[in-house]
C-alpha cells in the first residue's frame, strides 16, 4: 500500500492510532499529492474507472483528533496555512471530518504578527472564534489549541429538527489586516473544511478551489487538475475578498444541494453548471470525470467575463486510460505537465 | 401577563377583537421591545430554555386585518414607516401574517412628496401595486387603502400545486427619487412581512436587519441583538440599493430553503452560515442561540471584506441565563448596553 | 390549425417527419410569434383560460434531430444567431428538447471574424466545446456540426443517483472579442436552451429575458411581453456580462427549484419574487399570469437600484379575457402596442 493508499484508509476511518495518524489523514491538499507518488505520474497510467462497483461511504463519526497547524509567510511574501514548518500552501490543508468529530489543533503562529484560525460550519466556543474581538487570536510565536466539534443530525426534545454539522466548509484568519481579516486572506490565509455524514459518498479525488478577488488560489491564472476518465471528483469551492464571481465548469455540472448530488428521483435541486458566489460562500459537488462528455482539456472559470479574460480559468484534464487527452496540445500547456496544482489531493490506492 | 406576553397571545392568533389588537399585534420592530418592560434586562434576567417543551407553532389563518401605517420624516432627515404618528423607524414595523390572511392598510403620507408602499411576495391587484405608473403612490397629506391578501397552498383544477404565500418578504417605497423608489429606499422606507404557513414554527425572539447600501438598518455601524442561551431566534434578513453583499453569522447556521429549518431527515437543502444577497433579495430562518456552542458576543458581518471593514457588523449578544456573556466586555461594547436595536422584537411572555 | 398551432403540436411531439419539421418546432424565439399570426393580437382575443384542463405534459425524448443554425451581423452592428440566414435576432432561437434527445446544429459562420457555439448543460464531447482552445470554433465562411446530446436521469452502476439533463439552461459564443466570447456575447450571441424530462409541465407562452450588461436582451429598455390572465407563462432568465443583477417580478413569484414549480406539499423550496444572479447563470419557472392578482401591467426588473433607474425594466401585460388591462394606458405605453417582443414565443394554437 503507498501512501495514498494509506491516506484512504486513513480518513476512511482505518483502525490506525490516533496522533500523527490524525496529522496524515489531514495532509495538505497541495503536498499529499505533490510527492514521487504524487499526482504527475497520474495522467500516463492507465487505470480502471471504479465507477461499476459500489461506493464507499463515509462510516459513523465519533473520533476525537488532533493535529498541528502553523501559519507562515510563503518565500513569495504570501501567507498560508500549514500541517509542518516550511510546509504551508494556498489553499491551506484539507480538514475532513465525519460528523461527531471533535478536532484539537494546535495552531503556532510562526508570523510577526498576531494571526488566527476562524471557521464556518462547526461548532465551537466562543473562545474559539478566531477574532481579535472574543481574544481568541494568537499572537507571534505563540501557540493556542483550536477546537472544533460537531454533530449529527437528531431531533430535538421540543420536536423539531437539528442539522448535522455536514457540509464544505472552510477556515480563514480573521485578524491580520484589520478585525475581519482582510490582509490575511488577500495573501492565502484560508483553506478548506469537509464535514461528511455516515453514508456521505466518498471522492476519489479533491479539488479546492478558491476565487480570491481576482485570483484563484492566490495566483493570477487558475491552476490545472489532473484525474482520469471515470474518477468520482470532488471539487470544494470557496469565495473570498472583495468581488462576486460565477463559477463555472464545462461540460460537467452539479446539484445545488448540501452535497452537490441529487439524492434521487424526487431530489428537485436544480442542476447547475454556474453559479453566482460571493465571499465567504462556499458549496462542494462530485462528478464522475467525463460523465457521458468524455476525455478533454475540460475548461473551469469564473464567467464574469472581464474576470476570465484577465486569467481566472483553469483546466480539468480528464484523461483517458491510457493517459491522452484529446485535443489537448501538451506542447502548449497552460501549466507545466505533472506538476501537482495546489489544492489537489488524489486519494485512489494507485 | 405583560405587554410582551400580549404580543405573543396576539400573534398567536389569540380572541382579541380587530383593530387597535391587529395594530398592536403588528406593533414596531423597533418600538416593541423598547419600552420599559423591553430588552434591557433580558439579559439580566434568569430564563429557562423553552426549546424542551414541544414548540408553538402558526395556527390556520384566514383573519381580515386592518392597521393604519405613516411615512413620515424622521428627526435625523431619514424617512420611516410607523404605525403610529410619530413612531417610524427604520427598518419598518413587521407585518406578520399566516397563510389565507387580508390585510387593509391604511397608509397616510405625511411627507412633502408622493410616497408608496410596495409588497413583495403577498397577493394584490394592479390598484395596489404601489407604483406611479399603475398609479397606485400617495400624495401628499393624502391616505389610501392597500390590500394584502394571502393564500395557502393546494391543488389547482389543472392537477398542478399552487404554492402558498408563506415566505419571508417585505415592503418598500416604489416612488421617491425615481420610478424604482431608489431615494425612498436609501433613506430608510422599507420593512419586514413576514406570512407563515400553519404548522410553521413560531419564534421566541425575532430580528430584522437590512443590509441597504453599506448600511445595516440604515446605521453606519450594525446594530446588536440581545438574547438568550436557548432562544429561538428568528432573523429576517433583507437586502436593499446598489451593491450585493454576502451575510455572514458566527457559530450559527441555517437552511437556504423556505424556512430556513430543515424539514427532517431526508430535506436535502445545504446548510450555510453565508449568503451571497443582492437588493431586494430576502430570506429568513430560526437558530436556537448559541445550540452547540454556548453564550457568547457572536458576531454577524457582511462578508465583503470591505463591506465588514467599513462596519457592516453587529452583534448577537447570546446571554447565559444568569445575564452573562462570556468573552464580552462591557465596558467596551459596541454598543450601549440595554438599548433596544431598530429591528429587534421579543416575543417571549416573560 | 394555424402556425401556432403547429408549432404546438411539433413541441409536443406530434407525428411530423423531421428536417423541416424540426427547424420549426426550434423556430425563432424572436420570430416564431412576428408574424401576422404573432403576439399583436393577442391582447384583443377572447379567450378561455386553459388552466381548469389538465396540463399538457413532456412525453418522452429520443428523438435524434436536424436544424441550422446562423451567426451574423444585425444592420444596426450587433450580432445574432438565426435559424436562416437573415434571420437573427436577440436572444437567438429557443432550442428545445427533452431528455434522450439528440441535436445536430449545422452552424455557419457568416461574420467575417471566428465565432462558435458553446452550449451550458447539455452532454457534448470536446470536439463540440466551442471553444478556441478546444478548436471547436469555426473560421468566417466555415461551417461546422455541433452535436448537443442529453440523458434522462437513472441510477449508475455504483448504485448513485445520475441526474438528467433537464434544465434551463443557455448558448453562446466563446471566441469573438476574447478566448472568453467577451465580445460575442456584448453584442448579442446567446440564446435559450430548455430541456425537459418527460412529464415536464408544458407552458402556453414562453418568453426570455436576458440581463446582459445593462441591457435586457440588447436594449437599452426592457421589451414587454404580451398575455392573457390564465396563460401558463415560462420565463427563461439568463445573465451575461459584466455585472450582477437581481431579478424581480411585481404580483408572481416561483420556486428557487429545477422547474421553478412546486412539486408538492413536502418541497421546501423557497418561493421567490426576486434573486441574485450572475453572468451565464440561467434559471426558469412557469406562473399563471394574474393569478390571484388578476390582470395589470406588471412590471418585471432588476432589483439594482440604479440598473432599474437606468432602464432595466419592462412589463408583462397581462391582459383579461376581453383585451383590456386594467390601470394600463394605451397611449402612454413603454412600447409600441401590438409590436411582438425579442425573445417571445407563442404555444397557444388560438
Amino acid at each position: 500500500m503507498d501512501r495514498r493508499g494509506f491516506h484512504r484508509r486513513v480518513l476512511a476511518g482505518g483502525a490506525v492510532a490516533a496522533g500523527t495518524t490524525t496529522a496524515l489523514s489531514l495532509a495538505s491538499a497541495g503536498t499529499a499529492s505533490a510527492g514521487p507518488d504524487g499526482a504527475g505520474p497520474d495522467g500516463a497510467m492507465a487505470e480502471t474507472s471504479t465507477t461499476a462497483a459500489p461506493v464507499r461511504t463515509a462510516p459513523a463519526g465519533g473520533r476525537v483528533r488532533h493535529m498541528r497547524l502553523y501559519a507562515e509567510r510563503l518565500p513569495d511574501g504570501q501567507l498560508g496555512y500549514g500541517l509542518e514548518k516550511g510546509g504551508a500552501a494556498i489553499p491551506g490543508p484539507m480538514i475532513e471530518l465525519t460528523e461527531g468529530d471533535t478536532l484539537h489543533i494546535a495552531f503556532e503562529n510562526t508570523l510577526d504578527v498576531p494571526v488566527s484560525l476562524h471557521v464556518h460550519g462547526v461548532d465551537y466556543d466562543i473562545a474559539n472564534d478566531g477574532t481579535r474581538f472574543s481574544r481568541s487570536h494568537v499572537e507571534p510565536g505563540a501557540t493556542r489549541t483550536y477546537t472544533w466539534r460537531t454533530h449529527a443530525p437528531g431531533r430535538r426534545a421540543d420536536g423539531t429538527w437539528r442539522p448535522g454539522s455536514a457540509g464544505y466548509w472552510h477556515y480563514h484568519d480573521h485578524v491580520v489586516g484589520g478585525d475581519h481579516g482582510t490582509g490575511g486572506i488577500r495573501r492565502g490565509l484560508y483553506g478548506p473544511v469537509v464535514v461528511r455524514r455516515a453514508g456521505d459518498v466518498l471522492p476519489d479525488k479533491q479539488f479546492t478551489i478558491v476565487f480570491n478577488d481576482m485570483t484563484v488560489n492566490n495566483r493570477p491564472v487558475g491552476p490545472d487538475f489532473r484525474m482520469t476518465v471515470g474518477d468520482r471528483v470532488e471539487i470544494v469551492m470557496i469565495t473570498h475578498g472583495e468581488y462576486y464571481h460565477t463559477f463555472h465548469v464545462h461540460g460537467h455540472r452539479w446539484a445545488d444541494n448540501r452535497t452537490g448530488l441529487l439524492s434521487g428521483p424526487s431530489d428537485v435541486s436544480r442542476m447547475v453548471d454556474n453559479k453566482i458566489t460571493g465571499p465567504a460562500d462556499s458549496f462542494g459537488f462530485q462528478v464522475i470525470a467525463g460523465e457521458g462528455v468524455g476525455a478533454g482539456a475540460w475548461m473551469y472559470h469564473c464567467h464574469v467575463q472581464s474576470h476570465s479574460d484577465l486569467g481566472m480559468a483553469g483546466l480539468l484534464l480528464v484523461a483517458k486510460p491510457d493517459g491522452t487527452i484529446p485535443g489537448y496540445d501538451p506542447h502548449h500547456p497552460p501549466a507545466a505537465p505533472g506538476a501537482a496544482a495546489p489544492g489537489e489531493r488524489d486519494h485512489r490506492g494507485h
